[in-house]
């Protein structure tokens, strides 16, 4: 064997072993040739060779990274809904996953949409709820204006630009996160008995608002690459009484897609002719891995019929419950529903996020995110392609921390998380993204946090207990 | 002139200028002695005759104390609003009273609910928020469950012992501030169109509550030392279909008054007979200026149909949003109404509170409250007596820090408020309080904060701003 087949050797072992992750950077040359005691050259071949084979990436002026394995991805298919309006279910699924504190479980946290709390980039808002008090004392405890505070107002605006959207702070409502925006919004549009069409699968709060008031879910057939159907969603137009449309369209959870711009364009249009309001949830959109981030359906909003809805729930941290939403033509019917919801929102909170945008950490703590998240998602994609059976249908996420797997139809993930909490797992099965619990054969991972060994191994386990539980060919 | 009645005119006129003010401790009879060059007993008779004009008290042990001046106490007239259901009007006036930010105004502020935010008593908690973000971080910024944190729930249970309930951790709910208490409890327990039956004077945040969720107000007249008519209530319960009762029966807001403990059994009594559910609102029974605290109504609910909500806004701090309810047997239906509604509650500002409750603080500092609220009140009947036109009707209150003045029919407390706003001054007409703006003639002010001169200015200035509206005696 060449030299330098030798060293490529030892680094795909050390690659396969681990001991570099995909998106790792490689020893430099320099440092390799110290090591392993050979020549420049050698390692500049050993190097060369690892790139045609696709295992590795030269990036100019940085060196080499380890690459995606070029999966053959099995891409989950176009979902199917029933073509009718259905009560919503699934409750008793939605509230085991929300009953418990993640932090009172001693589980691996797979299931949850939680992002990494323990970032560096998040030290500064520690450093403002810990100093805020002192400064602000009697306002930071008071009541704050029912819209929410100036400043926050300010800098979300100010964030909102980047999204493609023109917003005035007086535009925008504080709520108590994106659950309260998205809750307020279609409390607002509809009365019990209406028809709320959305994307399928769909993020299960909302569905459960539908429950909650009334509403009939219509679930429009979703692409895992490019979203919502527009040909589907049209046939639905014409055919049902349908009040509002709700849909999360850039950062998908839990498809990880971001719909193309011309198809948000041409969805926006589509509400205009038919003369319906979209309510959109962005809440993973600042965690797109594409820079500039994508434009959000209200970009194309020219006559206020989009409620735009979001929150810092994953962007920075959940448990601020500080969300926000700018719910156009909507406004004055909005803020009396806030009013009656929660009156206005905590005020220390928002202080604290509002500093913290407004000295460019959000900025910094996001391109930290998105890199790490990206990593991550290769990761995470190479180790369900590994762990789990042949043929599993894995997501190819284009920002955000969820996975989402589709397994054979034999295979009933409501069990599967049954039996893997006893094993100290926690995943979400994919039921609860669908009014009547299709999606049984479907689940969702988060890949947020450092993907340690012990997730590997947890996710190995996982791929064992599904293979457990298909059908032996007979 | 006796040498005594020299003494006790010197401690009269010192009263009068305000040098010591109702409640305070004036000196003892040694330092007078010292100070006027008198005999002991001199000072000695002198506080006997002024006892005895009832302008001092002497507390055994303790010393003499200023006397509230046993004024004529003029109280507002039991109520008589409509006879039927009605619609909710005056969003309005409400969203002028809220839109704003307290701090963002420099107005003097006798209008809204906000208790004294510079207590010495409230500092243990401003601690508890710089810390805990150090010593429980991930925990204290992801997701709560959705029930809220247990420690919270265990204090909470505990201080629900002195108001005569047996309650479980399990069996309470954290909300987003008592507002998100009674809004869940009301959605839970109505559908669009039902008759809610309520106190009057009622608070306007759940009257929004009522216009939001389409429902119709029936108000039942109110005795502003009694509170609601049990006759009033039977009648309309044998008249409407009413679907829940709600009200205010500790420390009313606007009225003051705590129910007797007869009137509140029979009060359940009749819910029970009639088979309809109570929402009680405690947000002010804490701040009872009577110990031990008066029982709650759920303390007489034997089969679960009393909806108690609560929160620690006007005993603690508003700003962090940290409320709680106890549904009785609508809890399942309430959890699902919260999860829609904003997910799990803030974790921090749960976590801080509970820490100041578990540590004693939260006792401690409700002593300080009672005491300067109850003084307070003391103050503020006599500078309103004084200052506002003879026949001007006021409330006692038995707690909280809000004061309810009935003026003659003829004034219209908005346009007071209006011309009041521009010279720097906030007070709330009664119209809020009221399902179709009756009450006009009424307002409510706040005594929490410190008895300063400026705010005895104000409230001069608000009573000759009520002279100048009267009409002229022809
Ligand atoms: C798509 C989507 N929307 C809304 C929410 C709710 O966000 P928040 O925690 O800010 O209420 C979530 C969180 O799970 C989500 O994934
Ligand atoms: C009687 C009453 N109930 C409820 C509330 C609302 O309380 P919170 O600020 O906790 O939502 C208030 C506050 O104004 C109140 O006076």
């Amino acid at each position: 064997m060449k030299r330098y087949d030798q060293v490529a050797q030892t680094l795909t072992q050390r690659i396969e072993q681990g001991q570099y992750r995909i998106g790792d950077r490689l020893p430099s040359v320099r440092l390799l040739c110290r090591e392993l005691g050979v020549s420049i050259s050698t390692v500049q071949e050993a190097y060369r060779r690892l790139e045609a084979l696709g295992l590795v990436e030269a990036r100019p002026r940085s060196g080499y990274y380890v690459q995606p394995r070029p999966t053959p991805n099995v891409l989950p298919k176009v979902s199917r809904p029933a073509q009718r309006p259905l009560d919503v279910s699934q409750w008793d699924q939605v509230l085991e996953l929300v009953a418990r504190a993640p932090q009172e479980d001693r589980l691996v946290m797979l299931g949850r949409g939680i992002p990494d709390l323990t970032a560096a980039s998040l030290r500064p808002l520690l450093r403002q709820l810990a100093t805020l008090h002192r400064h602000a004392a009697a306002h930071a405890l008071n009541y704050d204006s029912l819209q929410g505070s100036l400043e926050l107002r300010r800098q979300v605006a100010r964030l909102a630009d980047k999204s493609g959207c023109l917003l005035h702070p007086d535009d925008i409502l504080v709520t108590t996160g994106c659950q309260e925006a998205l809750s307020l919004a279609l409390r607002t549009l509809t009365e019990p008995g209406d028809v709320v069409a959305v994307d399928s699968p769909s993020f299960y709060g909302t569905m459960q608002i539908l429950k909650a008031q009334k509403l009939k879910a219509l679930e429009i057939p979703t692409d895992p690459r490019t979203g919502i159907s527009l040909e589907a969603m049209e046939l639905a137009l014409e055919q049902w009484p349908i009040k509002a449309i709700q849909i999360t369209p850039t950062c998908n959870n839990p498809l990880g897609y971001t719909m193309p711009e011309a198809r948000k364009r041409a969805l926006v249009a589509l509400a205009q002719r038919f003369d319906v309001a979209i309510v959109e949830d962005d809440i993973y959109g600042d965690l797109s891995y594409d820079t500039p981030r994508p434009p959000t359906l209200k970009s194309f909003d020219d006559d206020g019929r989009v409620l735009l809805c979001s929150a810092f729930s994953k962007t920075l941290v959940p448990g601020l419950r500080v969300g926000w939403m700018a719910p156009g033509r909507y406004r004055d019917q909005v803020l009396h529903m806030k009013y009656v919801s929660t009156g206005a929102s905590a005020t220390l909170p928002q202080l604290a996020v509002a500093e913290f945008v407004r000295h460019g950490h959000y900025e910094r703590h996001l391109r930290e995110m998105v890199r790490q998240y990206r990593q991550h998602r290769d990761i995470m994609i190479d180790w369900v392609t590994r762990h789990f059976p042949p043929g599993t249908g894995v997501s190819y996420p284009q920002g955000g921390f969820l996975l989402w797997i589709e397994l054979p139809d034999s295979i009933d993930c409501v069990r599967l998380k049954e039996r893997l909490v006893g094993e100290g797992l926690h995943i979400t099965p994919g039921s609860l993204f669908s009014a009547s619990g299709k999606f049984r054969h479907c689940l969702r991972l988060n890949y947020a946090a450092a993907m340690t060994p012990a997730v590997e191994a947890a996710i190995r386990r996982v791929g064992e207990a599904v293979a457990e539980l298909m059908p032996s060919p007979a």
